[in-house]
């Protein structure tokens, strides 16, 4: 249950628990494993309600909705979309060396890297089981975006040790959380069988809501208020995490600033006295108002879209409402 | 180009390479680790002739020509089903830290453990796209092969620390090695629209060549012709693989002996000593024997099949000759 958020993301909540223990009930010897991951199960296999906010699957269920399509169809989509994103984070928490996820320690803490890896594949696997329940076309959809996914995580690996410009660091994020937002909307539109020229415009709509959704929550890892966000200010310069600000401040500075940045992001964790100096160039370049912006020229881009399109006006205004707290949300 | 192989092992090798190249032929940062892989390319990207025996896939093809199919169809699906199988390799390697493949570095030591991740999960993602153009029933034929094969490999991962007799050996390999060698004649079936019947007698026959090829394997590695193999006696043993032959010699042995070889592979890697004492429990127990008369039952359950088959005579011939290249080839 998320507080304050639009009633939309609570709505499917109940009915997408359901399906989604159907779609992990296999009794295979990773299965615990995944159910544990995805938060239906606690790590003895007892029933807990521990689901993430299940953004992906809540857009696509609502998007197909408000065209005209039936939930049934679209319950299979939206399972496999989530079982997606959460088979991304299996092998992201590896990659990261994260060691808990929601609270909880991560797959490969419990089971170890190797078994950890297989839990992902399995959980793609099980997707695309689920996927193709809406057929070959739905398939084709979700696939095209997984392989996006995975080519945003790959460039985000490779950007470890350097610093990026913003224009590539948007090119990362459109791939690495932009592809299974915009896929949201777009097979929303497909378990519809909404006309091309309708699935077009909300794929681009999902782009713009993508990235105001991925900036807004680089604002937030560095300025977030910390009695809100549960982390202290500049938490993700500490975990030298890439995000908008920095490629923004990096794109901007004067080539001493940029070598500061630089060095800094050359330690790991980044100290109180570094995080402290990179804020500064932060502030100095502005980073946070163009950060800012980016978010709302993106909301502007993605609401225009949404006029567009042949939805109820009470439609219109979920959406409307929707997209504005994934930008302007506090955590 | 393997040499003593039949003929049809060698029919399909440059035709698959065409089709290989074509489906990795994308320009993401991964591709050119992807081409390196499966052996299209060396660590320069220059051209090179590597790519494996191509086993599933030559299986694939031949037995769908012989059942009257279209070669154009079954390529994407042949390439597909090696795609699926590298795609394990990539992660197989990361998990037994295997430092070579076929004498090349493996991905992970090339690029990172994080990065050969994302490697292996985006040649799966290329493999769904690569099934997809066969439609969805074939994808949901390789999807349950990839499933059950992801189930193996996690099953082999939890033998690690424990011995195990020769049924749940033999449960494992069903899944990790057999469900993508049956997989090879069930899309062969499918992409030459066979009928229900011709198609299921073929998974049956599929998994008693998938039990003969794994334990024929199984005996190479440990009494294999070093000269032949390249592999020093006992080869197995020494890596503490898990294999028939230990199973069966488990399932057999007396208590004494199963203390005996449970406490030497608590030791990593064996040493000369215990390898010999493991070697003389097979041969009290029987093992090779045993083994022999595994693989040579199920080519025999194979053959029979094989003859209820609506294959020409050239073509049952051909395919008998395969099924016995595999049982009893020396390397």
């Amino acid at each position: 249950m998320i507080t304050n958020a639009p009633i939309l993301l609570n709505r499917y909540a109940e009915h997408l628990d359901g399906a989604l223990r159907s779609a992990l009930r296999g009794d295979s010897l990773l299965h615990p494993v995944l159910r544990y991951h995805v938060g239906l199960e606690d790590e003895h296999g007892k029933p807990r309600e521990g689901l993430g906010k299940l953004l992906r699957p809540s857009l696509l269920l609502h998007t197909c909705q408000h065209l005209g399509g039936s939930l049934d169809r679209a319950t299979r989509a939206a399972v496999a979309l989530e079982l997606v994103h959460n088979f991304s984070l299996i092998h992201d928490d590896i990659q990261d060396e994260d060691p808990t996820r929601r609270g909880f320690p991560t797959v490969w803490t419990r089971v170890g890297v190797a078994q950890a890896i297989n839990a992902g594949d399995l959980l793609y696997a099980i997707a695309v089981h689920e996927i193709l329940a809406c057929g070959a076309g739905a398939t084709a959809v979700l696939n095209r975006a997984t392989t996006a996914m995975i080519e945003g995580q790959a460039m985000d690996l490779s950007f470890e040790d350097r610093l990026v410009e913003s224009g590539e660091y948007l090119a990362m994020i459109d791939r690495k959380t932009g592809a299974l937002i915009r896929c949201s909307f777009e097979l929303g539109a497909v378990c519809a069988d909404a006309p091309d020229d309708v699935r077009d415009r909300l794929v681009e709509f999902g782009i713009y809501v993508g990235r105001a959704f991925q900036i807004r929550d680089d604002v937030l890892g560095i300025w977030g208020d910390p009695a809100i966000t549960g982390k202290p200010r500049g938490s993700d310069i500490r975990r030298r995490k890439k995000s908008f600000p920095i490629a923004d401040a990096f794109s901007h500075a004067t080539a001493e600033d940029r070598a500061t940045l630089t060095a800094a992001y050359a330690t790991d964790p980044i100290d109180d006295a570094r995080v402290k100096t990179v804020m500064d160039i932060l502030e100095k370049t502005d980073a946070k108002t163009h950060s800012e912006e980016q978010v709302h020229s993106n909301l502007q881009q993605a609401e225009d879209i949404l006029e567009s399109l042949p939805l109820e006006p009470s439609a219109q205004h979920e959406m409307r409402e929707l997209v504005a707290f994934l930008a302007r949300r506090n955590k």
